[in-house]
């Protein structure tokens, strides 16, 4: 998606340690038009699949999900992190390590917004390693649905993620929207795209 | 708004204390087509300020203000709660209790996502006692900038948060898309509006 590539290479600053930062277009800032297309740009990829019903996780996942279930007229339901007063009856609950926090955090979804025998596609900011998404994806094999794809905006692919989840038994279409193949010497390189 | 007032009306839940339970509907499963309408009416009513910028504070504030801003073509910025790895630079930092949460919260927006002299639109998903949204307000004066006006989904009107943000000098439009007038003995009582 060549307007996100250049947002990115325009803002996008190279932290260290494979971070980057990236928020004046996603992750504290956000760009209401640049949402909108990627939102678009993901229900496009993923139209054909039947999608009943999208998944991520709080909190920078909330917009680019909610602008892809926008584009597929479906509902988005987020994963909480912390269990708000408002969360009664049973949950779904999986455990994934953060990348930017370094400690475990929690992922619940009530299981009344997680109903079984759904096409269920999974949208986040980011694929890095993977592991967020593999725990959503446990979360949908428990409600007894289906995982049918998983749409992120940024992949990282030098973290592996992508293989991580095909080891996993994941074998469903990945689709992102801008591929950073290295962040070696403070460098930001795409994947060569489209 | 009669689309949000059905969906409350059908689907919300008085958990006793003044807590309302819409996580059908606004903070844990979202209906994008109804957020979009949400956006839309607000957007409709704050449309002549010249609005240059929204603010609003994580989570369930972000898809509102998101819709506006879309509705508007403004960036919309989000108050975090915690300090992410990514956020460099000074910020503004207010401190708000926390309905739900029993406790003081932080809320941090990097200077550079707030600058001087701009309109500012304030949304959030609820105005309540309207110490949040005061402790947005706050941030904007800080940044040397104006609150032009609030815009909430739901207002929970017996709590007192609009003549409290009278009272604390906020002599601004104040809008809600729905308001309840009582929550006792277990009711959702909708104000006569519109």
């Amino acid at each position: 998606m060549d307007a996100l590539r250049a947002r990115i290479r325009a803002e996008g600053r190279n932290l260290g340690n494979g971070i980057l930062k990236v928020d004046s277009i996603i992750n504290h800032q956000l760009d209401p038009t640049l949402m909108l297309q990627i939102g678009e740009s993901l229900a496009v990829y993923f139209r054909h699949l039947a999608v009943d019903r999208i998944l991520t996780a709080e909190i920078s996942g909330i917009v680019p999900a909610m602008m892809t279930g926008l584009a597929l007229d479906v509902p988005v339901v987020y994963a909480r992190k912390t269990k708000p007063i408002t969360m009664a009856g049973p949950v779904f609950l999986e455990t994934a390590p953060s990348h930017t926090k370094g400690i475990d955090v929690n992922l619940l979804v009530s299981a009344e917004f997680l109903p079984p025998d759904q096409n269920v596609l999974i949208i986040d900011d980011f694929l890095a390693s993977g592991r967020t998404l593999q725990a959503l994806a446990r979360m949908v094999r428990s409600a007894e649905s289906r995982v049918i794809g998983v749409g992120v905006v940024i992949e990282k692919s030098f973290e592996g993620g992508r293989e991580l989840m095909r080891q996993a038994g994941y074998d469903i279409p990945i689709h992102a929207l801008a591929t950073i193949s290295s962040m070696a010497a403070g460098q930001i390189i795409f994947a060569d795209e489209d």
